[in-house]
Order: C-alpha cells, then structure tokens, then sequence
C-alpha cells in the first residue's frame, strides 16, 4: 500500500491496541527513538497478542512464528519519555502464515508515526517447517477476529 | 545495605513510580527478562523523573548527570509479557552527586523482584566536569522531594 | 527484487563490510537472534560507513539521515555468539535520499541470512527538511562508491 | 574493591578478551554509549567464556547461570563506532557460584572504561535451585582457568 495511503491511518483501524512507555535508552543522538526500536514495539505487540488471545506459549507451544520479511513506513518521530500506543491488525491470513500491520501512534497525538507490517510463517518445533494443516486451531482463530477484509479497489 | 533486607521493599518505599511493559526482545533463552533490561528501566525510571520533575531537558540543560557507579541486586525473575512498576527514590543527595535507589516489581505482585542503586554525578556540559557550585537548584528541589532519610541504626 | 533473488546474494555483490559480534541479549526464547536485531546491525554499518566514509560526524554535521522506509527479507537464522559480517552497498542515490541494501553474513557460511534495504533522506538539522542543494557533496561522493549499477532486465 | 584501585585495570589483568563493535544504538543522546549498554557486554562475554569454555549449551544444558548480584564502576566513556574490548576474569569461585570481572577497554587505548561485577549461582533447569553437589565438573574447570587468585592484604 502507499506510503501517502498509510498515513491516514487512525487508532480506529485496529482491533487491538496495547501502550508501551518509550525507555531511555530509545533515543538516539537526534533526540528521537532510534529507527530499529519501532520493530522492537511491532514485535512487542504482535507476541502479546498470540500470547494472550492465540493461546501461544513461546517456552512450550509445538508451533511458533518465524519472522520471514517485515517493512516499515515512518511519517514521524517520538522520543522519550513519551507513551507509544501499538495498534495491531491482521491483513492476511493464510493456511501457515499471517501478515500484521502495527500502527505506532503518541498518546494524545491523533496522527499515526509508523506503519509497519511483519510476516509470520507459523512452524512446528520440532521440524522448523510448516505443519501439514497449517497453524493450530487456536491461532487461526484468534488471528481471525483483528482480520481487516481488504477493500477492493476497481482501476 | 544487605540482599536480605533490600528484599523486603514495597513499593511504599518510594516516592514515584512509574509502570513500563516488557518487550518481546526482554527475554533471553531461559524465558525471563535479561538482566540487563532492568538497567534500561531503571535508567529510564531515573531520566523521565529528571525530565518531568526536576526541569532537564536532555538535548540542551547546561548540566546532565553521569553514571560513576551502578549496582542491582536481583531477587525473582519477571518474563515478557509482564508489566513492570518502576519505582524511585533518592538515598543521598550530595552538591553535584545524588545516589538513586530503583526497585523494581511486577503488576499485581508484592514482593520486590530487583533493587539497584545509580549513582549520578552532574556535570556542566561545556567542561564536563562538576559545576563550582554543585547542581542546579531545579535539580535539586526536584530530587528532595523523594529524598528518603536512611534511618539511623544503633549497633 | 523478488525474495528468491536476493536469496542468492554473496559478500561479493557489496563494497564495504564490517563485522559485529552478536551478544547474549541478542537471542530470543527460541535461540536465534531476534529478527528486530538485525535492523540494529543495518543501521550501525550504515552509520558506519557514513562516519567513516562520507564525513558524517552526528553530533554536530549540518545534514543528518532520516530514516523513511526500511524493509528486510529472512532466509535463516544466527545465534549468539556466532559472529556477523554486515555488508553494505548503495542501491540508488537521490538528490537527498539513498537506498542502502545490507547483507547479513555469519562468519564461516556463504549463504546470506537476510537481506534489508533502508531509505534515508538527508535534512537539515535546522530545518528537519531537505537542503535546496540536496545532500552535502562529501555524502554524496562516499556514497558513490559503494553505488551499484543496477542490471537492466528486458521482459 | 576501591573505584581508585579498579581504575588501574589494564588488559594484562585478565585471562579472556574479545572484541565487541559498538552499535549505533548504543549511543545515547549525549553521544555516548549508554551505560546499560555496559551490561550487555559484561553478560556476552561471559557467556561466551561458558559456551566456548566451559561446556555450556544453554538451550538444553541441565544447569544454567542466575544473576544474584551485579554492579559497575564507570571511569571514562566510550562512543559508537568504536570497537570495545571486553576482558574477563573470575574473582570467586564457590560451590554453586561464581563472581566474574569484566573491564571495559577502547581499541587502541590502555586505559580501562569500566570495571564490573556479575555473580552467577548455577541451578538446575528443572529445580530452578542450585545442584546438591554444585556446578558441573566442566563450569568448575573452565572457570578455575581464568580465576585470578586475590591478593592478600595485611593491614
């Protein structure tokens, strides 16, 4: 999707939406939070998710997400000690695979700062490949209810 | 002060607190936070109450405080995606040093899980080094109000 | 580029390559390196290579990097305390912006890790915006020696 | 031990060095590297000592390392892209623990940085609680070739 479409997006967009106070440690010498933190936040919010919606419990589960591509989109900065609200979705939901979109927006800030997506290939511990029927049950149907369906666009 | 008796702060023992969520990328292989993290959040305990409270402002006050000396004592683990409560209080408050005390706890858990103890010397940053007379009066007013006198002991 | 494509890259498709040792933190519950890590190896080589090359010096030049789009593809993984060789090559360089590409290595393998690309457009630190004149002529120059012309395919 | 008498630290004062590259990240808004940053270093070497060392494999070894005690003196700093070199020694051996020091050098110059303390009680993975006969025979040997016998100081 385009950089300029990505900038409308609102908290509205999201199904989930969970707050991280931004660390010390964040900013970098610009005085705003380092780049590479947003994926630390993106990541943040999507293992809370499968942890506390999905059923998921990374020390155990027989299936876990590998991390296979990931973008981000930035329209503008945050620093600590500002609060950050992580807004999650699922755009596309596959047999063994899941793309989220994260939104990075400033408490008290309407505008969003970030636009990230990240893509999960959910694959079974013990063989490191996908299962034969896909994620679990109850992945699938946690990850179904923050499913935003697409619009389609006709040229 | 002793591991045993640090292990009994509550966080009625400090003066400000402040609650951070874990992060995906605070745990290490064994499942709970890294102990370093705990350095990130006691740090960013320390600045946010500089920064909300006492007037600095990194990226321009004319004095910034450097870490000399830096120690935590650990008690229990707390694993992502735990929220943490930061708590802060001041031990001793010199003319240009001032010795922080951190205990860190999880949400809806009593017992303290760390304690640390930052040391902080301010420092006028054209020289570097400490002002003639010591640290600026916003500085220290804001410091004073969770200052915490050590009671006495008789041997 | 298409994911099978940048699959096949080799430390010989990049100019400049720097090595960095993975830490403890690094790693993730499951015992290779986060995927949020690499984006801090992406951005220490690319500054690297700035300070080093191109006569950024980031406290003080006049012109800074703003990060606007980064995006990276996995094709395995790496764990502490394996050692990565970070390589880095221009992809397309702008009047203010430039494309790096980054190939994460591990010490001893041929095959690549991951392959990331991160667009930074250069502004003033006085205005947050682009310099009527583009980029500083010393970016410009270090940056052109790492540039790769790209290969022109006919359908 | 005296912050004076750790300031004399130099390389030769200890029995494992490795050499860790800064990261852009690890800079904080005063352009230097963040002093939580310290820890992340003190912790990958050590944990390097004990998997190359000393038999460690910490996804499926039976005992591992838990953090009791840490603390850090700070003497000079140290900024990105410089290349630190961390050196380890063992100060204390016990039954089940261990209390390593790690000082903190910059490439190409003798004076130390910074010196710490980290002490490990090894416990079983399954008991969370050290073993009846403490650590293992292959952390107890890697560990005594590196133990640093303490000088004795009559006063």
């Amino acid at each position: 999707m385009s950089h300029l479409r990505l900038k409308e997006r609102r908290r509205e967009d999201y199904g989930y939406i969970l707050e991280y106070r931004t660390r010390w440690s964040d900013n970098d010498m610009y005085d705003h939070m380092n780049n590479s933190i947003y994926n630390f936040l993106y990541d943040s919010v999507v293992n809370t998710y499968l942890i506390e919606k999905c059923g998921l419990h990374p020390p155990t589960s027989p299936q876990y997400g590998l991390v296979v591509h990931s973008h981000a989109d930035f329209f503008g900065s945050i620093a600590f000690p500002a609060v950050a609200d992580l807004a999650l979705r699922v755009n596309k939901l596959g047999k063994s695979s899941v793309t989220y979109e994260i939104g990075l927006f400033e408490r008290g800030i309407q505008e969003v700062k970030s636009v990230g997506e990240i893509i999960h290939v959910f694959v079974s511990r013990d063989t490191g490949r996908p299962a034969a029927n896909g994620m679990s049950q109850s992945l699938k149907e946690g990850l179904e209810k923050i499913l935003v369906k697409q619009k389609q666009f006709k040229l």
